[in-house]
């Protein structure tokens, strides 16, 4: 390993600070590695193409590159405190290796600039698994609303029966959401796909690096232009996207929050499959929807997260080492969120829904808005038809959630779900 | 004023429960009333089309609803206490003006259709006056980058001089943080612009409401399509929208910072104009920045409403009255960002520059960099390099910024910032 | 109206500038506006104590703020945009009634030195205000539980089945919480009653100033020290005065969420008082609890004032005009708690309890660990027990709630609720 | 390693189901394991004094906690995924060696009670600890300020010249605002310090628990009462004691935002010391203040738990899962911070200040002030004399910085430091 590049004399860092210093640094930058090595070798490339390096010389950290992340992988190189960081231990690495051509890696560059592409490549990862599995969750909540259509259930607002309303609707309502939430994650990915790399320290290089061509070796849309605005983004791109990521959490809390609601005994609308419940330490009687209430739950990690960025950047421009804050409220946000709605699907299609139990839950009076609405169509003004309705709810005991359901056609009520639309909007998320 | 309609009998409503209950939530819903009564408009219009009024009523409550918005605008209809809030207000003016025909305005929606509606029409304003006070304020900055492009001024990180820049980097910086800022409303303006009216409690109605027309007629993209999806975008959106002006504020915090620091007496790099700063009343000697400093608290609005808003929305699915608490923090984020934003453009421009002052700030340590560099380009790898270049530093200071800045040849750096591709972007953002 | 003091010559304030930096805060500062005049009327006679005004000056002064406070009171003067912000409304409004002896007050204190201290005045009254309503809503519960310390009820954990518990417990357990939370405001204000007054702008004055004696005229328990930390302290006690409140409307939230719960029509335990309910506006069988779910939300206020006091001080000592932004939330956190707050006692005594419906919902699996725990007594290993009380759970069916709630004996538990140590607790409290 | 207490059947937990429910909490519990162990050891004797253990079976559980305890400390036994949580852990352990015995350690406990008193212990010395750093830090600024009362430098406001100042005002004021955090600590492991086990699953148990007789074993002042309390403390608590931290850790950014500040090139108060700075990967002229800007971001951590903690509680009464999310913002941050505060004494001792800067960056205009109170006490009216202060500005360049502070003399002035009050105040918070 060896000596970080700034370390000029015998200066002895005292160990509390230096553990204060590296906190869990380069543990945390384990997230980052892969990307850190795949912009390296675009680095390395764009040197060749401007001819700081040889193609032999480009071809040989190229190689050693590659092999560090195969070894990364396999576990056969681990990232840890040996180096003070993930960028420094590339550097080593390629010296320790290479000799006089691993010193010339770092050209042009600065710590920063790699943290900066690095953390770009793996949000526009995470924000496609994201993505891919908000969608999912969508789809299997599609599929079910198809299955639904019409099981009637029993509409709630403010936790009061209102009116009918069919498992279908739940479902779908469901689905809508996460699609707009899919559709912010991929704003955020559009934002984020700009290559920042070559910005130095924030004033770019005398040198003429390509940053168009590793922009496109990367496979991002465009290049941040400015270099201060490289350095400048940091900390606010993560916000963004820590942003559209709290929205699929959103969802999945509503979602989780009502599954929890109509499991209880009172209502047992819902039974929970046994693999995502547990029990009591105390309690022989007890069987808990942990899995729900931890998904529940996810959207407190990423508040987390936003605050502890928000809380960093009240700062002047340029690089800062207070900005190093704001990578381990990043991972742990997407770490989390990810676990979590990854189990939405099987969740959704594994709950069992007990239909008399809804039906039965459906009182006459939650037909009052469709009485008072009828009486609308027979030509009474609105407000006088509410009070008649409200009178004439002990006659509606006779009516059925069915007849209920089959009159709610305008887009979106329970006989007009709009499911082809959510699904070409799905595909076209996708 | 005509009583609240789900008033049924004699009860009182205690005075300090009442007092709680309403806020000032009439008073936030001034900020609404036009959309309100816009999408009232198009709502009698949708009924209309469905045969629910006749094609005179449409017209008589159209007018009517015309002439509250133009009252309302002048004065001359003031929108407090004596209504329980907005919503209210406009079923009360027209049966206090039409009678039956007024009875018939709220056929087939809820108050929280209104509220969910008028919130996404004045939100869509809202981003729109955002976007254009932030694309105001690159443009600006841009005009000054162009006219600063070859102006020295240190550059620093951890408030260290670092390298030489030049003051057309640093506006060309600040300019393209507020086109992602920009980018990023627009995605939100995305999201927002769907009509939810329709929805009636989140279960739809037994009417054949021709929703996709109303969309149409309020400009809207698309319609929210599930019922219950409407109601539970509540909070969710305002979040986004939120968190996209909140990226807005933090391009001006980082400005206002740098503003704040370079007019250190000690730094004077700028002096801001008289109209931006204020005295003291006990030290005769001051002139504070004031202006300056309040645009750096600028963010702290919009985290607040970011807070305020995410605490309420751990709930189940549908309304719960909770959510009223949605508004006032929106309101109060927008109002004060936007007063805030559109400042900008004329602080860029008075600003004062002083060029003696910042190229005497740049030392000959901060050429050492370039040094390193070009002692890369005669072969030497970079991490020797680095070495040589921080022993030289005492045989830099023959070297002047102007040379520094010429050779800062990638994209992005001094001598090449990209400024053509900066404005074509912000064409494409209007 | 006098010219702000340090308006030196003629410039004019561009009419933007002025509306984005006054905000309202002249009508933010109504809040503090006695609690200024108090302390001006101290600040006075500490002056007449150092001789810097003559004992006649000191009581014209005195008798001018006092008659000022006097029509404040009465409505009759109106603090608004005549003046820059209150601290300038005292100065000016002496030196229009008492010409150079009001030109006189202002002698050896700033602005902020007035904010601060009328701020920590404010606060201390406000938390007294806090810690009473919240002693209220304790005693309220107090009184409930010896009413109903054996009127069983079902326990829930994870929104399912548990134990049996009592009502009384219930109403002690909340009790209990608020007492907690009345300690912290008691905390809060032991820090908040100490007197900045004599700070200057941070670095004292020239003046033997009565720091000490103007402390007592204040009835402040000591005075603050140093002149900057008198500075600092801005903000940073406002965040734990604000989490000391926000502990208490986290109490109210955990009531109002389970008579959210106990009221809904499955469950159906608790009918609240019609003055606590609402209908809706489109569904005419609805009545909404709307003051229950509005106390739940009381948190997300006090949460946003907390982020957006804390999203300001990110800043180096000493005062910058960012903190100005300190005051709205605080004013705003305080107002909306105590409105929520002080309608707990009423509410917990008009709560109807359907004690019928709640001994129905105790079913017999819940007497399973009471089950568990007595073949401990007999020598069964807890772990072995458990096993046979789930087994045994058919068997159960013959206890009764009473049983079961008789020999919960520890500390605490339903048969030994401890309502004497809570009341000797209250009673210190207060 | 025993099953899951509550594992009854063959169900086979889903692999990721049991990844996102672990997520690293048994890895977090370590945290708590040592108070997990001191509360069962307690627990246990506490069941033998009511008859539920007897004197033999109390003493090798205790011995074998003991054992426990030492391995862990020796780090021979690994809490690590073998166990579902620390609170498994120990029973499992306990059963594996001691059979039967083990079996009765969890009588009349449930897993949240276990969790409730070791968060409580674990609190309560981490609150210990920071009130020692906090009070260490308060003490090393005490004791510069005494070796530095004599040091003029210059005072800012707005970041803008004020008034001239001493080093010493600028240490003691630090010191201060630590005294005050030290307080808010102290108030907080007040509340804190109450024993919550017994509480069972918030509902007590049928058993006489010696709750008092434990509270006593464990040094706590008093027993939590009402068993639902105890669980309904839960995240509470925990927002209390972080925020009480947090202001430990503003007085730290405050510190660190001077330093950063001070030493900028340009102002050159202070040299930190090379132990406290780092160099570029880029530039080889950089030595960057790297620890002070850690310091400076310090209160992130704690904002991010304290938002991640408030995201959670949005609950009705007693336990849910989602809970289990309060346990690992906590330690996050009461580890960090206290990495943080504790550097605080040495970088304080070890900061260089350089005289000559600070005295020559006291301009005349500086003492204006002075001036004008001076103006004051020979009977100017004090707005005159401000008026006649500023147009005197040229002519008060003969001044000294040194007969300004000994002009001071206001309690908290640079001539009147009340330092031997600060000690004392320092002394009791001890």
């Amino acid at each position: 390993v060896s000596d970080p590049i700034w370390k000029k004399g015998a200066i002895s860092l005292d160990e509390a600070v230096q553990t204060f210093c590296a906190a869990d640094d380069v543990v945390i930058d384990r997230a980052f590695f892969l990307a850190d090595i795949a912009a390296s070798k675009a680095h390395a490339d764009g040197l060749v193409r401007i001819g700081v390096l040889s193609e032999g010389e480009g071809q040989v950290i190229g190689e050693a590159l590659g092999a560090l992340g195969q070894r990364f992988t396999e576990g056969t190189f681990e990232l840890d405190a040996r180096y003070e960081d993930g960028q420094s231990a590339i550097e080593s690495v390629l010296i320790d290796e290479l000799g006089d051509v691993g010193r010339k890696i770092h050209t042009g560059r600065s710590r920063n600039d790699q943290v900066l592409v690095a953390v770009r490549l793996w949000l526009r990862d995470r924000l496609d698994d994201a993505r891919a599995h908000t969608l999912a969750a969508a789809e299997a909540l599609l599929l079910r609303a198809r299955a639904t259509e019409r099981v009637p259930m029993p509409g709630y607002t403010h936790l009061q029966p209102a009116m009918p309303t069919s498992l279908g609707a739940w479902h779908a309502g469901h689905a809508e959401g996460l699609l707009d939430s899919a559709q912010a994650l991929g704003a955020a990915r559009e934002l984020v796909n700009a290559n920042p790399l070559g910005s130095g320290s924030g004033f770019g290089v005398n040198l003429a690096l390509d940053r168009d061509g590793v922009a496109r070796d990367l496979e991002m849309a465009r290049s941040v232009v400015v270099a201060q605005t490289a350095q400048t983004s940091r900390g606010k791109l993560e916000l963004f996207c820590l942003q559209a990521l709290h929205l699929a959490t959103l969802d999945v809390r509503r979602l989780a929050w009502d599954l929890s609601l109509f499991q209880m005994s009172e209502l047992a609308f819902v039974r929970l499959p046994d693999a995502y419940t547990t029990g009591s330490s105390l309690m022989p009687n007890k069987r808990n929807p942990d899995v729900v209430e931890l998904l529940r739950a996810l959207p407190a990690v990423v508040e987390g997260a936003l605050a502890e960025t928000q809380a960093i950047l009240n700062l002047p421009s340029s690089y800062h080492r207070d900005l190093q804050g704001t990578k381990a409220p990043l991972v742990r946000a997407f770490s989390r969120a990810l676990q979590g709605i990854m189990l939405v699907p099987r969740l959704v299609e594994a709950c069992g829904w007990n239909e008399e139990r809804m039906a039965a839950a459906i009182t006459p009076d939650m037909h009052a808005t469709d009485r008072a609405l009828e009486l609308v169509k027979e030509g009474v003004p609105f407000r006088d038809a509410y009070v008649r309705a409200a009178k004439e709810i002990p006659a509606l005991g006779a009516r059925t959630p069915a007849q209920s359901l089959q009159a709610r056609v305008s887009l979106g009520g329970a006989a007009n779900l709009g499911l082809d639309r959510l699904e070409a909007r799905l595909r076209a998320l996708r």
